[in-house]
């Protein structure tokens, strides 16, 4: 697949709340994704997909989506861009907020090799 | 200024091929700009608003642009991306190539902090 089919299928995906399928379908073994800032004793950077996919199965426990969407993608080479807007409620505080957030992705032999999210901490 | 008017304004300005109005209008004199990766002997990062000046003019010097694109932007919170496609001839070389990238911005107080961008190297 090209970058902007990956973009495509990605955003497709993601709109449907398919967030698993993007990952198992897009994703290479070798995923490198970076939060804009490390969780307390951690780190920014979660290597490979069972450390993402982790990653993800953690976030989807503990938020409730109540609506979504996705924006873009813009397209550049290797690389593509996406913006995301969430309305969760944080479960175990029960905060309810909007996650703003815009992820740049690189791609390489049709799969996502890294991703990178940057929103205010 | 909101994240989306300085996003507009910037996308306005560098499609007129207007990058020093860009940025002596839009950026914060504590500037941090992030290229993908370090040039022979040097740094990713150049910091401050005369450093970040001085990289965009020795591109100015170093590349003719035939013609040139800028496509966005994506807005979440307080960061926003555009991707820039330039048909441009690196100078020193001769040699004429299509520049790809996907930037990344971050806002505070109505002005670029921070910018980051993303191609193949």
């Amino acid at each position: 697949m090209t970058t902007k089919e990956v973009a495509d299928k990605l955003v497709k995906l993601c709109s449907e709340s398919k967030f698993r399928e993007a990952m198992e379908s897009l994703y290479s073994p070798d995923i490198v994704s970076m939060e804009a800032g490390a969780p307390p004793g951690g780190s920014r950077e979660a290597k490979g997909l069972a450390a993402v996919a982790a990653k993800g199965e953690w976030w989807n426990a503990n938020h409730e989506i109540h609506s979504g969407k996705v924006e873009g993608p813009l397209v550049a080479g290797s690389h593509f861009s996406v913006v995301f807007k969430f309305d969760v409620t944080f479960k175990p505080q029960g905060r309810r907020f909007t996650m703003e957030e815009v992820a740049v992705y690189k791609v390489a032999d049709g799969k996502i090799v890294y991703e990178e999210f940057s929103y205010n901490m």
